[in-house]
């Protein structure tokens, strides 16, 4: 089968480590244009400052990637919606829940696949820790999603600003797995945002979930940009009947009773781009709101305390 | 027809003021039951302290509506539901949006009416308003809702702790009419959040949306919990074509190029109740999540500063 022609729009940081090679050296999709601001280009493809030029020159594409910052995504995507396009949006896929529920009802009005991705979601350890849970039950979860973010986001004032996400930047990939795994939904029931003195967004958080489950299993989040040194994204995991589990690299490991289970390379954006190529093959979206909703559901109901100025 | 059995549960203010009275001097709804912690009683209808002592001891009665607060409304709806009831939930109807996405897919899998309701939307001007702007497209929209909280919410510490809401508690009533009038959805682009030094919720908001219409009409709103003196609930719109309306006393009344066009005694809670009735023969839902979701957005790409303590 002929490759799938796909643009990407937006040539960051993301696009260039994870997009880029997994497109191309798989099976599934072509690069066969570029839309880049700054002007970059890749492979001596076409290149294009904006999305309406790249659909003007080359209406043949039918399929693009938005890689770009959230505050522009919803933008970009409609535009991509309305030009007939398909498109597959990196996390999070909006800046904020009404965005994104407009981009899921346009979809589906167009005709058009929209895959919203969540990377830390594909995972096989990932997939067996939902198995596990389903079989076994959630006794239960304890988050820690805990990085330095003078590592992870070097001089980038952008993400304390408002709508920049602050810890939850990195928190929203273990809410993506949280979702996934559980057998039912959480709700956040109380929250503790702690914000520097001298920024908007915060940066720890801890948070306490509840559910509709009888048996009100214990679900919390502590999640952390201040941590030295590694980074901890880990989850303890405790099954209704005792099983003790640990789910941790951010998800590409986990232990069963003690014991390593599932360990595989990150292939994230490899099953990410095969996901794809099955949405549209069988024309469906897949568009899961449920990590945002709780980040805002956070931000809704958090306690908010202050800490030190945080300097660079 | 024979008049629909309801039980009330919660028996706080709201309910003593407009769903006890609207509901007994109606057609469609018969009050059969009461439940009130505080063991409080109506019209000698038999009183319960629980909802579950309720179901087993009135399995007769299939429909209640839920007017507690809403920290605990997602909990006691969703029993409702599973003891297979209909309700009806007074606003916001879940204390986050995760709630509220629960209570309507468990609604649905029950086969039951769920019915949000935002009780300003029930205004006859409200209804011309939104008449008006589909006809006539929209130019701008400058909600002012302003009011005192010491009038309002006396001493109710509640509505400054985390997730009291704050003065979205009222701004969510004209979110809920913003919603209902427009054409499109809007969505919250940047929000500033005004905190008491000594509180948890904001005192005043001004929310700047935007929108997927091409024309990019300015839509701002202006909450404020100190205005001193009179409440004022208004909203200055101007239509595409140069209209002028202005909808005033909480969309009670209607003004259009100056001349007043549509006002009707409030009437929300019997119409609330005429709907209600009418969904209950339909079978259908009507779970408008809109206006809490713009809420949780604006808490998430919110500005916060800080003000001056607030005391009652």
């Amino acid at each position: 089968m002929a490759k799938h022609k796909i643009a990407i729009i937006g040539l960051g940081k993301i696009t260039q480590d994870q997009h880029l090679p997994v497109i191309d050296k798989g099976a599934d999709f072509e690069v066969a244009a570029v839309v880049s601001q700054r002007g970059l280009s890749h492979n001596g493809v076409p290149s294009f400052k904006t999305a309406a030029e790249l659909y003007a020159a080359m209406p043949e594409i039918g399929i693009v990637s938005v890689n770009t910052p959230p505050d522009v995504r919803h933008a970009i995507a409609r535009e991509a919606l309305a030009a007939g396009k398909h498109v597959l949006l990196e996390k999070p896929p909006a800046a904020t829940m009404a965005e994104f529920e407009d981009l899921k009802a346009f979809a589906k009005a167009q005709g058009k696949v929209l895959f919203a991705t969540w990377h830390s979601q594909f995972n096989p350890a990932v997939d067996e820790a939902k198995a596990l849970l389903a079989t076994h039950g959630v006794g239960s979860v304890k988050i820690e999603w805990r990085e330095d973010v003078k590592k992870w986001h070097p001089g980038q004032d952008w993400v304390f600003e408002p709508g920049g996400f602050g810890v939850f930047d990195p928190g929203i990939n273990a809410l993506s797995i949280f979702v996934k795994i559980l057998p039912f939904a959480p709700f956040v029931k109380s929250a503790t945002l702690t914000y520097p003195e001298n920024r908007q967004t915060p940066i720890a958080a801890k948070l306490v979930f509840g559910s509709a489950v009888a048996s009100q299993p214990a679900l919390t989040a502590d999640f952390d940009w201040r941590e030295q040194g590694d980074e901890k994204w880990h989850m303890t995991i405790e099954t209704a009947n005792g099983r003790k589990l640990r789910l941790y690299k951010g998800g590409a490991a986990l232990d069963v009773d003690g014991k390593l289970a599932v360990e595989a390379p990150s292939e994230e954006y490899e099953r990410i781009y095969a996901r794809f190529a099955d949405l549209l093959a069988s024309g469906q979206s897949d568009v899961d709101g449920a990590p945002l909703r709780l980040v805002a559901d956070a931000m809704l109901v958090g306690r908010r305390e202050e800490t030190e100025a945080f300097v660079w």
